[in-house]
């Protein structure tokens, strides 16, 4: 198909797909004469991931180009590869730290050994809960991790979940971007519905006073 | 104390706490002379909430600014005052949204009644959720919706959890605050730890190919 009609197709406009490919994000057309390229099925399909990522989950442009990276690198294990696209969707934190992050990292390392999970301890994962503790810690909420374990509770059952989806889609290139979606919409998802129980739960508490 | 020192204090640097001052995060300070202002222990409080909301919160200045008015502002229930400041730091979406939102928008109103949830329809979180469903719907993956139950599950569980800490922080200015907070950096905190679950369950379920 021409771009006028991938840009149809997906709703992304001419000027935005031909930033993608200068970006990388996506792969050229199909050379057809000097002027004109010819796109595939492929091509709504990557688009359609790349708008989910930008929108949806929140990466930057360099964010998508990595992840797509991993997508299509071919050489590597699943369970590397997995762990590769849930690293690289990690958000990384540029602010100042203060004193607390050693404290922290300890109480993450202890609570990694409580839950008995084989995980890397320079996972960007750990550092990444390691720096929200910090903050918390920070802003006076420190006693917030007494409620650590409810949450870990809670992102065992998601987690169990989401591999269980990912596991039933047996091709390797589908499962790939079925877990790098998977994660990055997941924790769309999971705040949103968080957001829901709050509202509820908050009305339950606080709803009869004036 | 000077700037000087409450930037020592908590790390900021002068021109950016003058940067938080005029964008109207922090209050000014109490001009001593024409050229010198002294700041008060709040001032540090504030400080290390604007920087955790900024930092690890992944809230934009204009974001952060919406949630001190929302702190400050001394007229409203506290249910009211918890709403509003759960549908502040609710992700807005921009890009398109395609033919699903609508069927999206259904299944929301379908989960909110058959979890007995008392929330709005037209909720901001209630929005998020339908636009990351639509999303996924978009990139193939809308079968991942089948696990919307489980995630259900672990956000009631999280969201007592929240709710019962909130509930020990009596003084209401804390109370918001520590909704905000808990809210912010309590989906960075599931995040990361869903991140090492999945890691863990990863390796035992293809940890062992080659």
């Amino acid at each position: 198909m021409r771009i006028g009609e991938l840009s149809r197709r997906t709703g992304v406009s001419v000027p935005t797909i031909k930033y993608y490919v200068r970006e990388g994000l996506l792969p050229a057309g199909r050379l057809t004469s000097p002027n004109q390229a010819s796109y595939e099925e492929a091509h709504v399909q990557r688009l359609r991931l790349i708008r989910a990522l930008l929108d949806v989950g929140g990466l930057s442009v360099a964010g998508v180009r990595e992840v797509i990276e991993a997508v299509d690198d071919p050489d590597r294990s699943v369970h590397k590869l997995l762990g590769a696209a849930a690293d690289r969707v990690v958000p990384r934190y540029e602010g100042e730290q203060g004193g607390g992050i050693v404290a922290a990292r300890s109480a993450v390392a202890e609570l990694v050994d409580r839950r008995g999970w084989d995980t890397h301890p320079k996972a960007p994962a750990a550092e990444a809960l390691a720096v929200a503790l910090a903050a918390l810690e920070n802003v006076g909420h420190g006693s917030f991790a007494e409620v650590l374990d409810t949450y870990a509770d809670a992102a065992e059952r998601v987690a169990e979940a989401d591999l269980d989806y990912v596991a039933r889609n047996v091709v390797r290139e589908e499962l790939v971007e079925s877990v790098i979606v998977g994660t990055v919409l997941g924790d769309a998802i999971f705040a949103a519905l968080r957001r829901l129980a709050h509202i509820d739960a908050s009305r339950r508490l606080f709803g009869g006073e004036a």
